[in-house]
């Protein structure tokens, strides 16, 4: 008998697991290592034992449940997500990608088959951005967190280090969570959209190709402060005035090169009613795929500053994380036979897939959320697309499972 | 012998008052009531009394020398400005009037000629935006300041009442310092223009036909907040974006009305680079002499933010306040005979006159500003242009002394 994945079931759990942190006003509340945080991640564990899968938590906090393989020494195929939100969050965001890698083993199980590679669900801590700047556990499983994380202060103002401790973790041994390249064969992950894309293009399936790359840039217009009633307009170096074409001029290079761009920040000088201007900084990110689509945007919004007599910064740079195209492959014509119309799609956010990247070949499969909304209660995507993804990524570990490492078998 | 306006000596006292509170970087501190502001105004004293006048302070602090007149009853001509200062100001801005009119004072004298009317020199007190709102003398003297002002918080963070009293007056009894209407036949103030409008005219006067009047307007933009990385352009609303043309606009709109209009303030929320601005208020005044010309330009603000979809709200509104068309004219005369290039133009900013003009008529005179800088060390009107103006005060003070209250005489 061939896995078939148990829809009810999935949605049941989904809904369970809704529960746990639910706030009187209808917002999740599972902070990274907070209580609720804690009895989710019991709870799963549970979910994973019932399918005999060897459970263990690591020293980042990330749990691991492990369904044996068929093949010795082949590496697990990991599928998974997080269980943590922000405060007052919602139920798919995480939820649906540990539930759905729960299914799918439980698919497996209950059609008695055993797959070559071992599959680990893994539900990943403290992705949220609540603690040191997000994807805590799955920095530390790829290698990624710094020595000075655990020290940086979370959302609440205490250091990371204690909220590990209040869950019964060592801050000190967080480094050896990390895992060697090539210890896991693949890693695949169901997540919803928390954009509106899909929906618009009215396809329930999002193909990621990549995690966009980040550049984050200053802009600086210097005009010249001055009594807003005894200058006249024709004298006037007015900074506001001067950064607002460059606002326009910021979306419209998005729009035309298809990329995202965002005015986010825009701190003014001195900012009183009547004097006029005198300095406008105007803090910007473009996000794209691919980074000489980044090069190109940046390079225009350069030039574009410098016509406008404006001083331009580049902040920071984050670059472009790759799907691996064996995976992407095997998530389309998982799509294609189960008859998904999908998008292949950037993802304009980070996941603990693109930190796994590091160490191992990775890829992500969307489902819409209902009017792009994410991280707030109105977080939602409909039962069918839950299940559907669910579907495709038991298609797609199943082809894996057989392409991957075939040499070796 | 006709009074003739001494040059030179003018300009040897403005010089010497430039001394007074003259700090290391060359800005002049003589913030109201301070010590350096009190000892400024016992130099102005003293240079009354070697007129002879007849010297009183009343108790908001302004200084009055009266040079008694020959007809009997009539009221006197006021002549005066200030001599407190912004922190780090300038030393033309409210000096130069006090100078002139002792100038012109002293210039009548040596002439051996008494005037019909008594004229009395003013150095207003606390006339800089340090104190409850700026024009704290004149505003007592015209009976325009309400109870509350001693009660307000000066820009040190301490109430006007503790600087009052730290300058010997009583706070309760500041509105003692009112007179009634008609206790002034005409009162004159010579002032650097503190824009640039003359200098760019190539004119060395410019005679102040009235005070602009002010409304206070705030336009909010409705964008939604989300997310910067996963929002694709055309499913975004960008409060910031949105307001953008609108910051244009209201530049377009003053410069096609032939009247001053700034966004001075800018509040963005939520304010963090990688979320769309949700939330975008400004703050903009508009300025113009005429009521109708302010209504105009309102009603034209509010259509174009009705049109973007935002919401409009009229703050405050503060009325334009005439010259005198006699003093005007005695002014206009005045500068054609001593062959003084002119424009007849509004005040962008409040002075002494405008509050006195509740009370008694008023007009001013302005003389260019070096760059149209003010409020800083780096303010400078040209000598020559110092002594053109006090000339002009003279000849106009000689003028009006002849024409008004004539049916009395």
């Amino acid at each position: 008998m061939d896995p078939t994945l148990d829809g009810p079931r999935l949605l049941e759990e989904l809904e369970a697991l809704g529960k746990i942190g639910l706030g009187s006003s209808g917002g999740i509340n599972r902070v990274a290592y907070s209580p609720a945080d804690r009895e989710a991640r019991a709870w799963v564990q549970d979910r994973m034992r019932e399918l005999g899968l060897n459970v263990t938590t690591d020293q980042a906090g990330n749990s691991i449940g492990v369904y044996p393989g068929e093949v010795p020494h082949l590496p697990p195929i990991g599928l998974g997500s997080h269980t943590d939100t922000v405060p007052e969050g919602g139920r798919y965001d995480g939820a649906l990608g540990v539930v759905a890698a729960i299914a799918c083993v439980r698919a497996v199980q209950r059609a008695g088959v055993r797959l070559r590679h071992p599959v680990e669900v893994i539900n990943f801590a403290a992705e949220e951005a609540t603690m040191a700047g997000a994807t805590v556990g799955s920095r530390a499983m790829a290698g990624l967190l710094g020595h000075s994380a655990v020290e940086q202060v979370a959302w609440d103002g205490r250091p990371v280090a204690e909220h590990l401790r209040g869950a019964g973790l060592d801050p000190a041994k967080i480094s050896e969570a990390q895992r060697p390249k090539g210890s896991l064969a693949a890693y695949l992950e169901l997540h919803v959209e928390q954009g509106g894309m899909l929906e618009a293009a009215r396809a329930p399936g999002g193909v990621v190709e990549g995690l966009v790359g980040i550049r984050r840039l200053a802009v600086t217009f210097h005009g010249f402060a001055n009594h807003a009633g005894t200058t006249p307009m024709a004298a006037r170096r007015d900074a506001l005035v001067m950064a607002a074409p460059y606002i326009l001029a910021v979306r419209n290079l998005a729009v035309s090169h298809g990329i995202v761009a965002t005015v986010g920040t825009l701190s003014l000088q001195p900012g009183a009613p009547n004097v006029i201007p005198g300095r406008v900084e105007l803090g910007l990110e473009i996000r794209a795929l691919h980074e000489l689509e980044l090069d190109d945007a940046e390079g225009h919004l350069a030039t574009q500053a410098r016509h406008a007599g404006a001083e331009f910064r580049h902040v920071s740079s984050k670059p472009p994380v790759k799907s691996d195209p064996r995976l992407v492959e095997a998530l389309t014509e998982a799509c294609g036979e189960l008859g998904l119309r999908f998008r292949r799609m950037p993802s304009g956010a980070g996941h603990d897939a693109m930190c796994i990247a590091s160490v191992a070949p990775q890829a992500m499969l969307f489902v819409p959320s209902r009017g792009g909304v994410s991280h707030s209660r109105g977080e939602y995507t409909a039962p069918e697309d839950c299940v559907a993804g669910a579907r495709v990524l038991l298609a797609a570990l199943l082809k894996l499972d057989s392409r991957l490492d075939s040499g070796q078998s």
